[in-house]
């Protein structure tokens, strides 16, 4: 387990006044717990009170070893968990559950205790979970450095007359070969037209001439995701396509330097979003710039234009601009991940972001 | 939509006093409008009233084409979709909702709502699809049809050398090209110690000669699940194991036998497991004898010792007895589907249950 990490949860719990919470999320488990319980439709509830006692509400079909620092509370299929998780609840009246809480337990335990009230309390965790300690960061590290080398290899088969899928397949290849074999998502493969389009679903397309090509992927190492993009030209790149591709890495740079303690998240999305638009290209930057990421590829904490929230030392988020022309066949996305100092951030991703032709054949 | 089966779910409404329901389930939805959408983390939820009100709340960002069959509430990322889902709420007391319903819905609900009766309403449309429509029957035969090709031309591979991870691959690509491109679970392709063992993970053990293989598969075919298993032995059987392999073979027809209308759900276990117990080796059938399936590999209806609901001409569901014996290296398994009619059951598998021995080599 992770006192330190629960610690800072119990803190949370009582600036917020919920005194006691039951998390049921596996990765929030692990992220606390260190192991990961995978328990399907069964429930599984871990209970922390600000007094500092710990239990989880755990199926006897999921045996655990060795110290799992938490009291548990066993139960079988022909027992009723949520009942005898409800004895261990303390008499406070509020009780904080988990946002994805299935309605056949909170229905149950509102049940047995009518009279209490329950609250969403699923921020407490995340914005927890939001601030990297030194081992994550150090993961984050490690898993992005994985990242940038599959990056590195996978660019030179763009030359070799692959389709989006067969690049697709090359990717996860590339990854395994580095001991990577969970993606952080399906990576995201596609020449000129289909990199215009943001709805776009790998397909056989193979790249052409002066098609842009949009790499996006990422893996999971040690539990911790990567994430990056990069966007390079096949044969040629026009003039159009040239500005285009600078101004989102210019965007880039401006995101990033403005990803520092005492920002907003906000501000680094409009460092971004006010560049490219000064250019006369905002209405083809059609999404935030970019989301917290660690233990999921998709955290608490977007890098949108509305969350004001103030960045602070040891965050770790994408800064992934773009711009998508679809009847221009263009599409320009360049994403890094940084890690948030006491005075900037620490950029994860070190494949250049200066323009790359590949040849036309290999 | 199929209005057939959205009256059968209000008759079962009316039958539990259950005046409005809401549905957040993918699969439920798709049931009863015949379209998928995947909502991930948003709501979506079909409410259906027992005055034949159906409307359905969605996200702006599941634009839907043609006539859906229920009245749509949309809403996007910055209105509170719950809220306008509510103004559409009835005010009958009780309002029935899905049990995986997540409880950021469900809390907020009841913010708006705090004096309704909420209940879990999912048994009542699980017991609606647990007994399949004309439409589903067909669709059904047609899946298990192309397992039945399947399992034909997997096990010839069995010989030819392949670990039990190269066999499983093997599995996926004869169902890809049978068209078959989820599966319903991996394939389960086991030797030996691996089939005995229920908790074991496919790895890259090869089969040897005298060997049992457990190969365990199903997909979808247009959006309905297969699943069926076969037992075969490579080389050489010992007299032993083929001793087992006769009593699971016994088991599964006297299953089969008792899957009719009139008897219960439990009696079809029962069948299974007192023969199993009567020959000696009761302790070594560690699981249930068999679960509903459909749209869902897993769905509501148990086929349990424990299960005393009454058959009904429609159900379709698994009968899967078994005997694992761990330091004999002995797994045998064998599963068909069957689909209950008015008098007893059509069994959708056809491959042989014939003790099959593979040559060693190939």
């Amino acid at each position: 387990m992770h006192q330190d990490r629960i610690n800072r949860v119990i803190a949370k719990m009582r600036e917020e006044n919920v005194p006691q919470i039951l998390i049921s999320d596996p990765v929030a488990i692990f992220y606390l717990l260190d192991r990961w319980i995978h328990p399907g439709e069964r429930l599984l509830a871990l209970y922390i009170h600000i007094d500092g006692t710990i239990k989880l509400a755990i199926n006897e079909l999921f045996p655990q070893d060795g110290e799992v620092g938490a009291e548990l509370i066993w139960y079988n299929d022909i027992e009723d968990g949520v009942a005898k998780l409800a004895k261990e609840i303390k008499d406070d009246a509020i009780i904080g559950v988990d946002k994805e809480w299935p309605a056949k337990f909170l229905l149950r335990l509102q049940e047995i205790y009518p009279d209490r009230k329950y609250v969403n309390a699923s921020l407490i965790v995340d914005r927890v979970r939001m601030v990297k300690d030194e081992e994550e960061k150090e993961l984050m590290r490690q898993s992005s450095k994985i990242c940038d080398q599959v990056m590195e290899e996978l660019i030179p088969w763009v030359v070799k007359g692959l389709s989006e899928n067969e690049l697709n397949a090359k990717t996860k290849e590339i990854f395994a070969k580095h001991g990577v074999t969970k993606m952080s998502f399906d990576p995201i493969t596609a020449y000129g037209r289909g990199a215009a389009d943001p709805h776009h679903e790998t397909d056989d397309s193979m790249g052409k001439r002066g098609n842009c090509v949009v790499l996006d992927i990422g893996g999971f190492h040690k539990n911790y995701a990567s994430d990056m993009t990069r966007t390079v030209f096949i044969g040629e790149v026009s003039d159009r396509h040239r500005e285009i591709y600078e101004i989102v890495k210019e965007a880039n740079l401006r995101g990033i330097a403005a990803a520092k303690p005492g920002n907003r998240m906000c501000d680094v999305d409009l460092a971004c979003r006010n560049y490219i638009e000064e250019k006369g290209f905002g209405e083809y930057f059609t999404h935030r710039t970019g989301h917290s990421i660690g233990l999921e590829d998709h955290e608490f904490g977007d890098v949108s234009s509305v969350n004001e929230d103030i960045i602070v030392p040891g965050q770790c988020f994408s800064v992934e601009p773009g711009i998508y022309i679809q009847n221009e066949e263009i599409g320009v996305r360049i994403e890094d991940l940084v890690i948030i100092t006491n005075d900037g951030c620490e950029v994860l991703n070190s494949v250049t972001k200066d323009l790359i032709i590949v040849p036309e054949e290999a």
